[in-house]
């Protein structure tokens, strides 16, 4: 199957500028998983929690409507961030979507730094969605620190971890490779770029997106100020295999007795 | 407080050369904490179990005295690993000493290739040992790929987490980079090199030993194939602060109650 992401730097607060920009760079590609970065319509960097809530959207809005287009000329099942509204609370979270349906949402579980002035931590949990011969899970940047993030979808039997991020901190694409390694499973961090200066904020967004498979190989990146979209061809049945050699299977081996939660 | 390790390229079965060599690189050294590699006295490659049970030992014997002497001459706490026989049974362990005692005694929880054809799965957890101003956790070798490891350890306290191996894959140096930054402590990956071709085994160790900071920063490390004592000068309270910036802090920010076991 054919897996991807899409990198670019959206420009804050202009939803309909960023659809265009996608729509634009995707033009002609056909994939069967497609990953945004988080909060890829709005951009990131609020000032406010009303300001957040200005841009927020109930599922089966704009950003979902957008994403069922893009599933529909790309044939791709998309992940991508967006501002979700419920009653009044808002969430960083991230929209599954193929061209008929929104196939579920993710709500970010470990927010980064004024986040928690805006949003409300996710309280959807780590869900695994399944499909004909892989199954998808998703977290949403700074998840990655947490080894219990990526531990959690894998031990439900995620092949391929969508990761759509803002990241800023520069240790995360390193670390991506540690988490495929140690759960065995294909990652795709769709991260953004460029510069948001706003308020007392000025955040610098790593480009760098990448895609690594459950050996640690990294099959594909970005540069760091690209605007990109890349495809690997991969096999989704080697993430459902965690036989490391002959006598070592990486989550049988497990011992939680002997864990600390 | 000064942290090393001790790399060198043991010979197997040969437990007075490999103390004899230890003795020889580490004259001079004074240090607070000093690292030994994964079975550092013995070698690795056993062809069976009676092989590695004529070389295992219970506690209180040579090995314990040697790193015993080692602690009076180095000033140091040792850590280093031996096959501990309790009773039938032999465990791929890990001493922790000090001129007067012996402090404490890891067992390798998660056992690699035919490891599990000789030796028990470690059945003493992870353990963490309490000095005065910082706190000891020990993994030996392959524990690493399991997150839980360095996690359970770091959750109990371990402001510094030893880390005897004996290394075949190539992946794990640049993860404990990882492991550091996800939990906020010191490293310390104690490595042997040279090759083990006994049997229809044929092992090349890695060496690479590397101390890491909370930070993610690689302090110092080792060549692939150098004979090599590196010390350096660490303030452990550094890693008693899980805080990232004003609104994250590590620790408190883990909510378990999404995270699967």
């Amino acid at each position: 199957m054919k897996i991807g992401y899409i990198q670019f730097n959206p420009v804050f607060g202009e939803k309909e500028t960023n659809f265009h920009t996608v729509e634009k760079i995707t033009k002609g590609v056909k994939a069967d998983l497609l990953v945004l970065p988080e909060l890829f319509a709005t951009g990131y960097t609020f000032n406010s929690k009303i300001e957040a809530e200005q841009m927020s959207e109930k599922q089966g809005e704009e950003t979902t409507n957008f994403l069922q287009d893009l599933s529909s000329s790309t044939r791709a099942i998309l992940v991508g961030g967006f501002i979700e509204k419920i009653n009044n609370k808002i969430f960083n979270a991230a929209l599954v979507v193929n061209e008929k349906q929104v196939i579920g949402i993710y709500e970010k579980v470990h927010l980064f730094y004024k986040e928690k002035l805006w949003f409300e931590p996710g309280n959807r949990g780590f869900q695994v969605w399944k499909f004909q011969n892989w199954n998808l899970g998703v977290m949403i940047c700074f998840d990655w620190i947490f080894p219990e993030s990526c531990r959690s979808l894998s031990l439900q039997g995620a092949d391929i971890i969508a990761h759509p991020a803002n990241l800023v901190l520069p240790y995360c694409q390193r670390s991506m490779i540690t988490r495929s390694l140690e759960n065995r499973v294909f990652t795709i961090t769709a991260n953004r770029f460029g510069k948001e200066h706003r308020g007392q904020d000025n955040f610098s967004f790593s480009g760098g997106s990448q895609i690594t498979d459950p050996s640690g190989n990294v099959l594909i990146s970005a540069e760091k100020n690209e605007t990109k979209v890349d495809i690997v061809d991969i096999d989704p049945s080697v993430a459902h295999n965690k036989q490391m050699n002959e006598y070592n299977n990486l989550f049988k081996d497990r011992r939680n007795q002997y864990y600390f939660l």
